[in-house]
């Protein structure tokens, strides 16, 4: 152990091991996580080559590898509750994704709540037993987050009773989808639904794209992988171009809206039951943000007390860089954000729960406030744990940049977060919508900006312009109503979670992290507050010291704090945050086994350095 | 040619082909520089395979491939200066390394500038025939920016009239250097001197390190590449660890300072002579910072033009997305910034060139100002446009992150300049020590946030802290006033360049563009300007209005801005930022060439998946 790390250890004023328990929720489901994590830990098939040495196409080759044994051994343990589960293929998985996720996450459940009992028995026991691969297509390369306007066809034959599905433009291929290209042989398509000379807007078909027994592509069916992107090398997100595809009419998902056999159509009774299903996501997002923000800030806070650098005081040793006032400004904030988030998505997942009771039970009533705060706050934690992700990488200086710190891949794991499963601003927009409507409950700062958007709408309709014209002209202002209120609601929900904590000395240190997170909030956007008279001049200042106040005072606690996220290092997989802080010669250590350190001479010396001298 | 973005280029208010001749200089040098390119576009050699879809290997050996070919173009075309070479190099580069980068832009420089007379005539014709390849091996793995850090040890021998090197810990192994892993045969490495048992601290040798012949690594030289990093695929960016390597007593570069035959050391003239270098190569960086922002800006505003999507006023045909306040809010004060710093690039490069000359002349009164200067305008640069690059890229949606739009490859290639050359938060305060001792004679904003650190100084000095605690303990105060004080620069030189311009159109958009970019600056930082008095509220609530003002008035001119920093598709790389703005039919055709579908059933089906049903 690097006995800067250990000392920093000795630090603490708190218990690592209960703080650890009040993040998992109980000592019961701490236990239980390490016991899942020792299963992968001991497994010898769970050793692979470091996958930043490898192709793409090996890369993908090896998570489709790995999913397949996760799904055999998950079956050898018994593990089936679905947080185990995910548990389990998190530290499997390390940064990265899974092959087969679109099967986990939207093949299976999307049969699960959306097909008729018949076709339940019909298709949940082939997709269970992965005879079914599947994946979820609906995005297409001209349209992502506004759903009505997919082109994609299908269009009842009587005749028949089949469904002829089509891509009449090339903007309307299927796109992004994961395990679209090379792994899936049946595809959840949404469509624009066509009978009787009517389109009744978008509907789920079931359609085969490639045979089961050779995985070839079936007729009609042109599909392939979208090509290498910012990250995500282990899923072969793809395209989808349908010509003529011929299916069943009993392959479009009909427990909600159904297609006659004589092509007459059946209206859904709800459209709000696509909602739950999207909050759901969305708080499995919230959850992400915290969870990539926690990884990027246990490696670089470990690493920024192993880092020594330059001098404070001349003659002395080199300090610490986590002693540098400038370091602990990037990191602490992004520290306290990464709690606040972690706090934030268990009340959103426990809060769809509650709710999905109610619904069960006809009540929908808490649903639409849900639903909109669930898009503000996706929007809003991907964007700060997407930026602040960065900052930690760049806060390590050269080595942040280097794969070995895993921050690199961390990043382009987790940025397209802010724009899949609706792109951010669109999501501000959707909460700032809802603001307008109840914005005499809102808190007083947010309040203000609720009004002032308001104002330029109404400015922009005296100006004769439409009230869809006056929206987007104000906006810039709805966004940053929208950000102000999210903000208030994540100071909120960490205030709420103090309340909870009987440990005094955990109690003291959530308390400094969640004013630091409170305070730096206020002080980037001190405008808005002494424009809203909400605070003077002298208490702006104020703010501004105590900020530095509460980094000093969380810099003893720092490592305990992200050592209390109880990352293993083989989910970490950086050299720069081991739990040892055994950096350098661990980073000599990998950059040998670089692909490229293979051979001492690579071949270009003699293929193009050489002869070049002699032409000259 | 897309209709939607011929209709933009139609609305221009303004002879694009008029600002670019302003962006190149002249109109002279914009015919020159168009034929250059064309030197490269006509040429057979210029197609290869997009490195999108290769191995790091072939990358890196494509990489050395066109170093070698561009090497003998030059001298075939006899392109000789400074900027042609740029300029012809740019072209074919991409958005890419050069593998013999580090060779002609460090090696080659150091030996013209610290060779002593009989050096020079040893070592320059060796390296300008390419029969030394080198490179430069300052950063170690425990230091980078602090360079009085550095491990690495020189001690010389007068026994036998040789410079014995060693790497005395794991962390002084050289790291980082470019083209150090497996391109070069020399590095001219820096290291503590020791000569007659003292230390003269940090000077530059001559280092053999593989076979001119053979290109094996030579005895006690442990060389190889670090492995992958974020980007710079093209580049063996290396490590180097000395064990006990003799060196000649002349292969240490002594123009300046020297040791003689008996060990004797003789001091430079003056420490002030390695500013001007740093000068130069941050007025590249900063220079740099402008065509990565631009291309960035060319891509995500041609794309948003073509792009349509959602409703605005509802039956309407889906908008172009540039017409959504949110998106012009994202690119168009980017756009701005990519002008005004590319003024700013200019103007360093043009004051570099005017000190060098007075400092051959023996006059080094100007060279600390430029030097403090150009260590805040690198980070404020560099900060800024890595931010821009993201948003630029996040601003295209899911399209934005496939490596066919280039926009990933242009962040990766681009966010390391906020920490090589300098890491950012270090130049920051360097420039903060500077204003510290002229604060009065700054413009009134920024001296104030100096006040306010200098404040902060004498108060923790108060509370009987060292000087240089205090100094730590207002660090995020001084980085604040150095960042206020570049924003000015920046505004105050842009506004300076309007003055030189006499086409009324081209002043006026570029004026709306250099107001926007000043009322933004103003607006993110409105606190300040509010607890400052400089700004009423009412005053800073116009400010918002007149930003939404100057976005309209932009919107006619968007596309016409971008074509005019004349980047050919060629060199932008990017299916997105297409000049003819046929996006979707070239992504579909981009996606088909994807390694993974060559074969349309990948052997992972075979091996893993077809298994995994018959065991389950």
């Amino acid at each position: 152990m690097n006995p800067d790390i250990l000392r920093e250890r000795q630090k603490a004023t708190f218990d690592v091991e209960k703080l650890t328990h009040i993040l998992d929720g109980a000592p019961e489901k701490t236990r239980r996580r390490r016991e899942i994590q020792s299963l992968v830990l001991s497994d010898p098939d769970f050793q692979h080559e470091d996958p930043n040495f490898m192709s793409r196409s090996d890369r993908y080759d090896l998570a489709v590898k790995k999913s397949a044994q996760m799904i055999l051994k998950l079956r050898e343990y018994g593990i089936a509750d679905p947080e185990e589960i995910l548990c389990y293929k998190s530290l499997y998985r390390g940064n990265r994704h899974e092959a087969l996720g679109l099967h986990f996450v939207m093949f299976l459940p999307t049969l699960y709540s959306q097909c008729d009992p018949q076709q339940f028995q019909k298709w949940v026991p082939l997709a269970e037993s992965f005879q079914v691969l599947g994946t979820y297509a609906q995005t297409e390369m001209g349209h992502g987050t506004h759903l009505r306007g997919l082109e994609t066809t299908a269009t009842y034959d009587p005749a028949t009773q089949e469904f002829v599905l089509n891509s009449p433009t090339v903007s309307s291929i299927k796109w992004w989808p994961g395990a679209l290209g090379k792994t899936s042989n049946y595809a959840i398509v949404l469509a624009q639904l066509y009978t009787q000379g009517n389109c009744h807007g978008l509907h789920a078909f079931i359609v085969p794209i490639r045979d089961m027994n050779t995985h070839e592509p079936l007729p009609g069916i042109v599909v392939g992988d979208i090509g290498p992107k910012f990250g995500f090398h282990e899923v072969d997100n793809g395209f989808l171009k349908l010509e003529n595809v011929r299916i069943p009419r009993d392959n479009m998902l009909m427990k909600y809206s159904k297609v006659e056999p004589d092509g007459s159509y059946v209206k859904p009774p709800s459209a709000k039951l696509t909602y739950s299903t999207m909050v759901f996501i969305r708080s499995m997002i919230v959850g992400e943000s915290a969870r990539a923000l926690a990884k990027s800030c246990t490696i670089a806070i470990r690493y920024s007390t192993v880092r020594r650098q330059s001098e404070i005081r001349p003659g002395e040793p080199e300090p610490q860089i986590l002693d540098y006032q400038t370091q602990q400004y990037k990191l602490f904030p992004l520290l306290a954000m990464a709690y606040a988030f972690t706090f934030v998505g268990q009340y959103m997942t426990k809060t769809y729960h509650r709710i999905t009771a109610d619904i069960n039970q006809g009540d929908f009533s808490e649903l639409p406030e849900l639903h909109a705060l669930s898009a503000g706050l996706k929007a809003f934690t991907t964007w700060a744990a997407s930026t602040g992700i960065e900052v930690c990488r760049m806060s390590c200086g050269g080595h942040g940049y280097s794969c070995s710190s895993a921050l690199p891949e961390i990043y382009v794991t987790f940025t397209p977060t802010c724009t899949y499963e609706g792109e951010n601003t669109v999501m501000m927009l959707q909460t700032a919508r809802y603001l307008t409507t109840v914005h005499t409950q809102l808190c007083v700062g947010v309040c203000r900006l609720v009004e002032m958007a308001a104002k330029s709408i109404q400015q922009e309709l005296q100006r004769s312009k439409s009230q869809e014209d006056a929206w987007n002209s104000s906006a810039i202002d709805l966004v940053r109503a929208s950000d102000a209120h999210c903000h208030y609601v994540v100071v909120k929900l960490f205030s709420a979670k103090l309340s909870e904590i009987g440990d005094t000395a955990i109690h003291s240190v959530l308390s400094t992290l969640a004013l630091l997170y409170a305070l730096q909030g206020i002080a980037q956007n001190s405008g808005d507050f002494l424009q809203a008279s909400l605070l003077s001049v002298p208490q702006v200042l104020q703010v501004s010291v105590r900020i530095k106040e509460l980094l000093s005072q969380l810099r003893p606690n720092a490592v305990a704090l992200v050592d209390a996220f109880d990352y293993h290092d083989e989910m970490l997989k950086s050299v720069l945050g081991r739990y040892d802080g055994n950096v350098y010669e661990n980073l000599f250590e990998w950059a040998r086994r670089s692909p490229l350190n293979r051979t001492e001479v690579h071949e270009s010396f003699h293929k193009y350095l050489k002869p070049l001298r002699s032409k000259l």
